[in-house]
């Protein structure tokens, strides 16, 4: 191990943190620690119900403490020296009201319990009237602030919550001095930021959840805010209307925080990075490639030079920010509501005999999928295979609308459960299509596709699939960390070892695990059925109209 | 018990032949038998995989035989006597090759194990080529002879399977002087007949089957068979262009068969009838009545006064005989292609995990559909539920074709196994609901319907979601056995007991045994789902277009 070039990446996922020290010069993983939230592990501040989502930032402290140290010890005291900086991805927008001094309401003993006063995470949904008054607003104001963002700002997003909470509670209301994301937290944490004001805001988060955009100069102003809502009045000054990409540096790690991890003080900490998109940079995104990350939905991020879209907004995205991947290079969003969850609702579905009428639902939950799989890999592609529409969890792109529902049709008697399931996969497939053809419809090409995620470490025959109705091969990344991964790469760049993020990534970026190449004896066939869905989804949408 | 007026109805099923004493004062049912066909229930002369279902007429011989001597068993010599007269009905179109003596070839040693000498089952779909020939004949010919069986001539009927063993097997060609239906064959083997050509055909079955018509005095011209294939030169002229209505006597009672069942020789049997068909008479049919068989498929069966329709065709249902059902007014024969097969396959569907995963097939199989029905029972009535297509078995009314399939809209990830399956009975009863809107369209009202068959006996719940998207009150009949008391019914009328089927009706179809009556405050909801469903229907056609 080069002990001189090491860099550590701490990645805040949904229900732990993941550490890990990465080898500098080669990507090779050194050491990794995970740690839970114990709150959120306990339901705590969470109302699943009403999709109230809240993490107390203790939550985040505690764990990153345990996972780091987790991480850092095998190493030795001279191994410890030489890790050379900290990059950090969160999830977002997960945004929480800080006090002037830059600490999380939920930090002072007098909002310890109170959700409000806690990071929103990236689910929670309770802001979908404020949502709504947002996107009214932007209807009627004559700049449209929702054009980097697919034209519908969501409810899952920093000035919907904020709002959300501003309307709600009188109390946070009052202490609040401004707003973080957990991903320019924990930076500003580790770095000892004393000042709310000094908080450094990273771009991936501003632009694509904070309304941020170098096209209007920064934030949309005052005046369309306090239209919004007069509740907003003054938050937006408070929120810095500069951004730093994840290769810069906002500050050395802080005394306190190197002597809790056993680390060097002073040693650069990046600006932070959402999760899905660090998890881009761990897996070697690089232009004409599609990078996908594959769970219950799909986050699916292109880079793409300047030059190639100029001052075009992509419609139908959710979302373009110059720089919020790659430094240089245009960001792009887009995604499914629903993937491996539209086979975890089959799943479902068959488990309802076993869940009613008695049986080990455990067993058959764990055994149902693949043998589903199997029986559906066995089955030749079939015209007379029922087509399936993917939007059960609504659709997010192209062009969102969540009121959108699944649908399957070319069912016969015939029609058993593997044959049901391989028409749902293959829907899903299409959907990926779908995001694909959208992007080489708007002149963005893309070669390969490369994959990261749940689904693609478990599902061989979904991979296949995708792979045959997309026509492009589909690398399967090694690293099961790529967000870690990524943060790492962004650290390097930040401390200085490697000159780019794009010279990390060829050093430091994860190899691929396997490839999936698509049959071109399949193409027409997929071809044609690709119609049928598309068809099929034009039948939906009248549905709704 | 009036032992003065009592009648024998045999009832010719796929499986069985029933046999029922009824009292024809009151409809009561004295006694009955029952006996399966041994060699088919063997399996025997049959190709499932190849839709291949023939029955050897030795089978109907041996069957009725035990089944009717089971039924005059508990009867007393002078019970016996008093038995009056005989219905029959079969199923259809079931025909088979004869000799000049009218005997099938397959009761000849040298055709005893050729099941193209025996009777082709009306599920036989052997004929789908001869089918097609019948089709484009009809579509070139300046008289469409499709016209009375809405516009398609299926592979299931009388002309179709003729073709089909003239063309494949020339020993039958060569030794076959006429064919008949089984509801034509069991009355003149019963009354002694010794030639084919005094064989009496039955209005029902050469009507709805047998391309019969008074609108064009009969039975296609001989030119029209011979366009559609030479082979059928001279069939024609050996098949009876006179039809007899179900109650007029074809004959009395050989001395042989008084003989075999203990009965008087010389009572009248009358001219047959199609199982369905008898059913309707037996449960009661009347004006304004929708009558449904509902099974894994439905029959849906009204009559009709001559004037109301004058000398129009019922555009896009499958049948329209004058005097089919109750003489003197006009038969209309309509259906589902699949109803209670829907809900199979959705439990089929369920079982799935069980069946390859290990588990009591057999329990779950029995337990599955009557708690998703309590479970879907207990949801109300919900727009956000899906919308089903329920044309999984292809649609034969309204419009019938074949080559549409089933679908669902509106899928969620909280669409539950119970949620789907009450949008499965919701879509089987918007089948049900768009004959009846054919018929009215037509002019042709529908104050109730009456329900007859395995589901209405079984399922409340499904019964009760038909009435409310119906909007009418559905009687489920009480008899067991409408069929043979259908048989029963047209017996008394040919044997001079009643006058008219209208009057022996009146004394002896079957009552209610549960009336579903619709829920008015569901109308408007069920209008506006059924508008959906007409939509889904309306993307499906355009799918195969």
């Amino acid at each position: 191990m080069d002990i001189e070039r090491c860099v550590l990446g701490v990645d805040f996922g949904t229900d732990s943190v993941r550490a890990l020290v990465v080898n500098a010069t080669d990507g090779g993983e050194i050491s990794a620690g995970t740690a839970p939230f114990p709150r959120w592990r306990d339901g705590r501040f969470c109302e699943p119900a009403s999709n109230r989502f809240r993490q107390h930032p203790r939550d985040y402290i505690e764990a990153m403490e345990r996972a780091v140290r987790m991480a850092l010890e095998p190493l030795t005291t001279d191994e410890r020296a030489a890790v050379a900086g900290i990059g950090v991805d969160a999830t977002g927008s997960t945004p929480c009201a800080v006090d002037a001094s830059g600490v999380p309401l939920a930090l002072l003993p007098e909002f310890a319990d109170d959700p409000d006063a806690m990071f929103l995470l990236w689910k929670d949904h309770t802001a979908v009237d404020e949502a709504a008054a947002i996107n009214d607003a932007a209807r009627r104001s004559p700049t449209d602030y929702t054009r980097y963002v697919g034209g519908v700002y969501s409810s899952e997003w920093f000035w919907a919550k904020i709002l959300h909470v501003l309307r709600v509670s009188p109390k946070v209301r009052a202490a609040a001095f401004s707003w973080v994301e957990q991903s320019d937290w924990i930076p500003a944490l580790l770095t000892g930021v004393r000042r709310a004001a000094d908080i450094r805001r990273n771009r991936c988060a501003a632009g694509h959840k904070g309304a941020w955009n170098a096209g209007w100069g920064g934030l949309p102003p005052e005046s369309f805010w306090t239209q919004v809502d007069p509740l907003l009045a003054g938050v937006r000054d408070r929120v810095a209307a500069e951004t730093a990409t994840s290769d810069r540096t906002v500050g050395g790690l802080s005394p306190e925080w190197a002597e809790r991890f056993g680390l060097a003080p002073g040693i650069p900490v990046a600006a932070g990075i959402i999760d899905a998109h660090a998890g881009a940079v761990g897996s070697g995104i690089r232009e004409r490639t599609l990078l996908r990350i594959m769970g219950t939905s799909t986050c699916d991020i292109m880079v793409v030079d300047p030059a190639v879209i100029g001052d075009r907004t992509i419609p139908g995205i959710c979302g373009q920010v110059d720089g919020s991947v790659v430094p240089g290079l245009v960001g792009l969003e887009a995604g499914q509501s629903g993937f491996g969850d539209v086979y975890d609702w089959f799943r479902r579905l068959l488990l309802w005999p076993i869940a009613h009428l008695g049986g080990d639902v455990a067993d058959f939950e764990k055994k149902i999928l693949p043998a589903l799989s199997d029986a559906a890999a066995a089955l030749s592609p079939d015209a007379t295979l029922p087509i399936a529409l993917d939007w059960l969890n609504g659709r997010r792109t192209p062009f969102a609308d969540q009121r959108l529902t699944g649908a399957v049709a070319g069912l016969s008697l015939g029609t058993d459960a593997p044959r049901l399931f391989r028409s749902l996969v293959e829907g899903t497939a299409f959907g990926a299509r779908a995001i694909m053809e959208l992007f080489l419809g708007e002149g963005i090409a893309i070669d390969e596709v490369i994959a990261v995620g749940g689904i693609p470490d478990r599902n061989p025959f979904v991979m296949q699939v995708q792979s045959d109705v997309m026509g492009v091969p589909i690398r399967v990344v090694k690293s099961a960390q790529p967000c870690a991964l990524g943060a790492a790469v962004c650290a390097s760049v930040a401390s200085g070892i490697h000159q780019t993020v794009r010279d990390a990534q060829e050093r430091m970026a994860s190899p691929a695990r396997a490839t999936y190449a698509p049959d071109p004896a399949l193409r027409s066939f997929y071809d044609g059925r690709y119609r049928s869905y598309l068809a099929l989804g034009e039948a939906a949408e009248r549905r709704i109209r």
